[in-house]
Formats: C-alpha cells, structure tokens, sequence
C-alpha cells in the first residue's frame, strides 16, 4: 500500500513537473510570437525610401531627375502583412495575460485559445506568402507580364522588408510550434 | 452496483458514438481536403491563355500585331501555389489511408497526423497569399511601381486563377477543421 502511495506520489510529481516545463514553454513561445510580430509590423511600418531618379522623356533633351518614393502602404500586400502582424501581435499579448491569469488552462478556454491560435497562424502564413511574392517581384521583376524590378532603385525600402519578412515568418512559426505544443499537451493529458 | 454498472456501460456508449462521429466527420474532412487541393492544383496547372494584342511601336507606321501567353509557370508565385497543393493533396490521401487502416488512432502517431496536418495548414495558406498578392497586381496593377494590369489581356487566365485561388483557400480551411477537430478529440479525451 504504501508502495503503491509512493509510487502514486512519485506519479502526480512528474505529471506536475511535467505541466509546468509545458507552461513555461508556452510562456517563452507567445512571448517570443508577441516581440517577433510587434517587430515584423513596426519595421515593415517605418519602411520608406526618397530618391531621385533620372527619366529620359525625349531623346533629344538631357534626362530629368525625378524624386520617387517607396512606402510600404502602395502595396496591398505589405499593407495586409502589416495588419495581419499587428492583430497576432495583440492577440499574443492578451493570450500571455490570459494564461498567467488561468494557469490551470481547463474547460473549454484552452480549447478556445488553441482555436484562435490556429487562425492566427493561417493569417500569418498568408500575409508572409503575400509579402513573400510581392518581394520576389521587387527582386526580380517578371518579363512575361512586363513587371520590371524595382529593388536596384529602392535598396534600403527592399532589404527593411525582406528583414520584416524574416522576422514574420520566426514569428508564424512561433504560433506553429504553440499549437504542436498544445496538441503534446492534450494528447499526454 | 447494477445501476452504476449501467451508467458505465451508458458512458462507454456515448464515448463510443462520439469517438465513431469524430471519425467519420475527419474522413470527411479529409476527402474534402484531397478533392479540394486536386481540384485547386489542376485548375491553375492547366491554365493558359494565347491572344493577339496589337502594339504600337511608331507613331508613323500602324500597329504590329504580336502574340502574347500567359502561363502558370510565368509567375514563381503559382508555380508554389501549383506544388504547395499538390504535396497538400498526396499528404491528405496518405493521411486517409491512414487513418482508414488505424482507426484507433492511439500512440505517437495521432500526434505526429496532427503535426503533419499543421504544417501542410501552413503551406496551403502561404501558398494561398502568395497567389492572391498576385491575382490582385494582375487585376489591379500597381501604378507606385509602374506594373501594369495583365488581366484586362488575359481575362480568362485570371478568371480561372481566381476560381483555384478560391478552392484552394477552401481546402486550407478544411485542414484548418481538422485541426479544430483533433484539439477537441484530444481535449474530451
């Protein structure tokens, strides 16, 4: 009997020992997704570059020098990735305080929150995906359709968002590895 | 004790039901995915547009009429969009199988379909975005960056872009159920 009792405590000790390192897990995980949005938002937010270019209008006359500017709200896409990371980020953020708040996670609200999880990952990955093919463009420009590239004029403007983009995507994989977290978490429940 | 026995065996039954009822709506789901994805990848791989535009090369002489095609393979964003699906859809029948011939679903391999599912969710949505960020330049154009509209050209291309564009999100949205699914299998476990 009192083996059985050891055995039994010795049991609950683990299973809580257990609990707690996947908390604190989670705890790093949305802290990192919240830093990692935040940041993916406000550098892609801040992005703008000024410059002159010189247009040949006639060939006769001598080129005009044209001031031109990149800001990430010309692009529907960058405008989507920005909102896409600024809701993640919010939710992360109130999701952190939920979770210190209800320690235990049980009943139907960790369902809940492993559910907006997943929404929030689908639109990350779609507003990278979106960023993603819009930068390539930029790079590379495409000759099929006659889109030339803009990246050798707007250096800086391209290489702040590639960097968002980077950033974004350690963030949608942040929200990944919460939900394969939360999924360890149930199936050892 | 007879009638504790029978609230058991009552129990037993009702898990039972729900576990069948779970089974048959993820079969479901994951038919859905598979036709969905199949659908979604053919529809864009056989896409293909050839017209005759007139273009004006001098003023003085009239205008040379040349040929133009657009093809799925023009543009690194549906050549994803093409292979994102595919992988999707092979992932789903494998997955069908699966779980046809190990309808228990016990053990690490549950959570290893989960994962999986995650990841292919992933994959879909970025695809996805990718995808739409073009299907809205080719209809749209962006004067910022002087990239015309295609689709006003290739009207039937784009139409048919767009309906894959569209079956596609919808099998990413059946994967995004079956992860809903198992998190609430997993937590009325």
């Amino acid at each position: 009997m009192n083996r059985n009792g050891g055995n039994e405590l010795g049991g609950k000790e683990v299973k809580v020992a257990n609990k707690r390192r996947i908390g604190a897990c989670e705890s790093v995980l949305r802290i990192l997704a919240l830093v990692l949005t935040l940041s993916a938002a406000v550098i892609l937010g801040v992005d703008k570059q000024n410059k002159v270019v010189p247009v040949q209008v006639l060939e006769t006359l001598p080129p005009i020098s044209v001031p031109v500017s990149a800001k990430w709200h010309y692009l529907s896409a960058f405008v989507y990735f920005v909102v896409a990371n600024a809701i993640a980020c919010l939710y992360a953020a109130l999701s952190l305080v939920f979770l210190l708040a209800n320690r235990e996670g049980k009943g139907i609200t960790g369902l809940v929150v492993v559910v907006v999880d997943v929404v929030m990952m689908a639109l990350l990955f779609s507003s990278n995906g979106a960023a993603a093919a819009i930068g390539v463009l930029g790079f590379k420009g495409n000759s099929h359709v006659q889109w030339e590239k803009v990246c050798n004029v707007f250096d800086k403007f391209c290489d702040q968002a590639a960097a968002a983009l980077v950033v974004s995507l350690l963030g949608a994989i942040a929200f990944l590895l919460l939900i394969v977290l939360a999924a360890k978490r149930l199936h050892n429940k």
